[in-house]
C-alpha cells in the first residue's frame, strides 16, 4: 500500500461501472462475490494468458468459464472470423456457413441427426425442454437438484423475480441416486416427459461426481419404457470430454443434447441436437432471435471442431489436466494438506478437506492470483488446448505458492 | 424453366440442409412460408445490398429484419470489431468497452439511469418482467394481444411445446384501447406488477398503429398511481425512431426498456436500461450467459451509436421512408389500387384494401424480388441510413413493375 490515492486503470473503472450498472457488474463473471483483489476487467488474451487492464498477466484456468478451448485469440478460428466478416454475417437468413457447421455436427457427435442453432447455453437448454413437451404431449422434466441449467426463470438458481409457477413442472432428484430418481420419478406420473442431466455433476461450492454407468443406464431404460426423452447438457462439458458428446464414452444413447460454452472458442453460439424420432417436434417450436443465423459464430464454430480434431485438442486439453492434477495433488501430499480434486481432468475441482466455508480455497485462489494464476476459488476450473506442459508447470509455480500460504496460516 | 436438372447453389443448399434441420430452417428467417422464389440462402452483403448464394442482388428492405442500421458491413463499425478482436473478446470479464458503451447509452438514452447487457432481444424482454417483478413483489405483467416480445415460453406466438402455466401471471388488453386496459388492469387486482408495450402496434399481417398519447399517458398515470412498471419493448424499434428511446419524442417516462436489433448493427448484443429506482431490484435479479461480456459486440455497438449521431442516422433513414412512402402512395394511385401504407416512415408496412389472406401482398412481394427489392409480405420493413435518394429511387423502380403486377392480376 503506498501512500498515493491515485485509483489503478481497474479501480477506475469499477467506479464508473458503479454509476451505470447495477451493483456494479452482474452475471457470473461479477467478481464482488470474490475477494477484492480480483480483477473485474481485463485487456486482452493470448493462448492460455489473460491480462487485467492494469497490465497483469494471468494463466487463465477459468477458460472464460468454459468458452476458450483452443487458446485465446486463436489464430485459426479468428481468421476464419475475419474471412465470413468480410463476406457478411447478419444477413436475410443463414449463409451456406449454417449447413457446413450442422452437417460437421451431424458427422462429428454420436447422437446428432439435426441441429438447431442459438445464441446462448440457455436458449438451448429451455428449447430442449419446449421439444420435449411438443415430442411427448407431457409436460414434467425432471432434473437433478442444485444442477445449473442455465439462468431462465425455469432453471435461474437465483429465484429473485421469478414466480412459482415457472417450475410449476420441474421433478427434483439427486444425482447418481437411483432411488431419489424413482420417487420422482413417481410423483410426476403420467405427465413425466423427460429428464435434463449434465454429465456429470458439477455443482458451485461441492465436489464434483462423476456420473455413475448404472445411473445413466437406469435412466436411459425408464425413458425408453415411458418413451420419454434423456436430454443431456452438454453445455458446459461439450467439446472438452468427448467430441462425439460427453456421455459417448459411456455408450448410454441420448435424445437431445444442449451445447455452447466451447462450441466456437468464445464466440456467441449455442446448439441443440437431436435424434431422427424427436425430428417432428423439433421442427414444430418456435425457436428464433434477432442473431440466431449470424455467420461469423458459426464460421467460428466450424474452425473451432475442425481444429479441435486435427490438433487432437481433447488429448492436449486431458494431457494438460492429468499434469495438473498430478502436480497438485503432490504439492497437497508434501505439504501435509489433505484436498479432494474431483472430476475430469479437464475440468477440475479442488476442496480442502473441512473447509466448508471455502475459507482456505479462497486463500489458496488469492495466493495464485497473486503468482499470476486466474482460478476460482467455488467453480471448476477448465482446460483449453493451448495449455502445454509449460502452461502447466507455470501454474504449478503458482500452486505451490498457494499451498505454501495455506500452509502457513493453517499452522496458526 | 429449363430442361437441365442442375441445381442452384440455393437448391442445393436447401437440400442439404433438409437433411441435418428440422424442417429445413427454423425460426423468423425460414422460407419455408413464403413463395419457393425467396432465395434461403445468402453470400454476403454491401450498404443497402445483400446477395444471396446464387449471386442474385437485392435492395435489403428488411435490413436483416432489424439489426442492420447502417448498412451491411459498414466499414466503421467493422474496423471496431476487428481492433476489438485484436485485444480480446471472451475474456475472464468485460473489457473496458462495457463502461464505455453503458455510459454512451446512459448519456443518450431519456429514461436510462443504468444499463445491462444480454444478447437475445428476449433476454432483454424477459430480464424486465423478472425486474418488474422482484421490484414490485408482485407479478402480474400486462402486455397487448398479438404483439411479439419474443420466442420465450411467457411469450412466443406459438404455444407448441409450452405449458398454460408459462403465461399464468400474464394479462391482455388490446393496444390503443383504454378501456380495454383497464378490464385487465382490474383482473390483475392486487397482483399487477407492470405494463409491456412496444412504442407503435406492429403485428405481423396487420396494418401498424402508432401509439395515441392518451393511451400511452393513461398508461404511465396508472403505473404511477400504481406503484408499477411501465417496460419499453424498444427491441424493434430502438435507434430507429429516436436516440433517446421511442417514446421519447412522446414525453411519456418509462421505467424500463428492453434494447436489442439495431444496437450494434448486426453483432448478437440486447440490454436492459432503466431509472434509478428500479436499480436495486435490477442488481437483485441474476442474469447472464456464457458470451454476455464479450467485448467485440459492444464495440460494434458503441460505434453504431456513435455512428449514427455523427451522421445523423436517423435523419437519413427518416429521408429515406418519407422518399419510400410517397413514391409507393404515386405508385398505388397511379395503377388506381387501394393500399394501406402504416406505421412510421422508417419502418413501414404495406397492405392491399381487402387483401385479407394477402394474396395481392404475396405477389407484390415476388414481383419485388424478382425486380432486386428484398421485402417480406408479412412484415413492417426497415430503413437503414445506408439507403439514399439512389437506392429508394432503384426500390421504386422494383415496386412500379410490382404494382404493374398486382394490376395485371386484378383486372382479371
Amino acid at each position: 500500500m503506498t501512500a498515493t490515492t491515485t485509483a489503478t486503470a481497474g479501480e477506475a473503472l469499477a467506479r464508473r461501472a458503479a454509476d451505470v450498472i447495477p451493483g456494479g457488474m452482474y452475471g457470473h463473471q461479477a467478481v464482488r462475490n470474490l475477494s477484492p483483489k480480483y480483477p473485474q476487467f481485463f485487456a486482452g488474451g493470448d493462448g492460455a494468458v489473460i491480462r487485467d487492464v492494469d497490465g497483469n498477466e494471468y494463466v487463465d484456468l477459468m477458460c472464460s468459464w468454459g468458452p476458450i478451448v483452443l487458446g485465446h485469440r486463436d489464430p485459426v478460428v479468428n481468421r476464419a472470423v475475419q474471412d465470413q466478416m468480410d463476406a457478411g454475417d447478419c444477413l436475410a437468413g443463414p449463409s451456406a456457413t449454417l449447413v457446413d457447421l450442422a452437417e460437421l455436427m451431424v458427422d462429428t457427435i454420436a447422437d446428432a441427426d439435426w441441429v438447431l442453432f442459438g445464441k446462448n447455453g440457455t436458449d438451448a437448454t429451455t428449447a430442449c425442454l419446449s421439444i420435449t413437451r411438443a415430442h411427448t404431449a407431457r409436460s414434467v422434466i425432471l432434473v437433478a437438484r442444485g444442477v445449473y441449467h442455465g439462468a431462465a426463470p425455469w432453471c435461474t438458481p437465483d429465484p429473485t423475480g421469478t414466480l412459482a409457477s415457472d417450475r410449476i413442472a420441474m421433478g427434483y432428484f439427486d444425482y447418481n441416486d437411483q432411488e431419489s430418481f424413482d420417487r420422482a420419478l413417481e410423483a410426476a406420473g403420467d405427465d413425466f416427459a423427460g429428464v435434463m442431466l449434465t454429465p456429470f455433476l458439477h455443482v458451485e461450492g461441492r465436489d464434483q461426481e462423476l456420473v455413475t454407468p448404472d445411473f445413466a443406464r437406469h435412466i436411459r431404460r425408464v425413458c425408453d419404457e415411458r418413451d420419454t426423452l434423456l436430454i443431456l447438457d452438454d453445455v458446459r462439458c461439450g467439446f472438452r470430454i468427448a467430441h462425439g458428446g460427453s456421455w459417448e464414452p459411456l455408450g448410454v444413447r441420448v435424445d437431445l443434447s444442449a451445447w455452447s460454452k466451447a462450441i466456437a472458442n468464445g464466440y456467441p453460439l449455442s446448439a441443440v441436437t437431436g435424434s431422427d424420432a424427436v425430428r417432428a417436434a423439433a421442427s414444430r417450436v418456435f425457436l428464433t432471435g434477432s442473431f440466431w443465423m449470424n455467420s461469423t459464430p458459426m464460421a467460428a464454430s466450424l474452425a473451432t471442431i475442425r481444429r479441435l480434431a486435427e490438433i487432437d485438442g481433447l488429448a492436449r486439453m486431458q494431457r494438460a489436466g492429468a499434469r495438473l492434477r498430478a502436480g497438485i495433488v503432490a504439492q497437497a501430499a508434501h505439504h501435509g494438506i489433505e484436498i479432494d480434486y474431483t472430476g475430469p481432468d479437464v475440468m477440475p475441482y479442488l476442496t480442502f478437506a473441512g473447509d466448508v466455508e471455502h475459507r482456505r480455497m479462497i486463500r489458496f485462489a488469492e495466493a495464485a492470483l497473486r503468482a499470476g494464476v486466474y482460478l476460482h476459488p467455488r467453480h471448476n476450473w477448465f482446460m483449453s488446448a493451448a495449455m502445454d506442459d509449460e502452461v502447466i508447470d507455470r501454474v504449478l509455480r503458482g500452486t505451490e505458492i498457494a499451498f505454501d500460504e495455506v500452509a502457513k496460516h493453517a499452522l496458526r
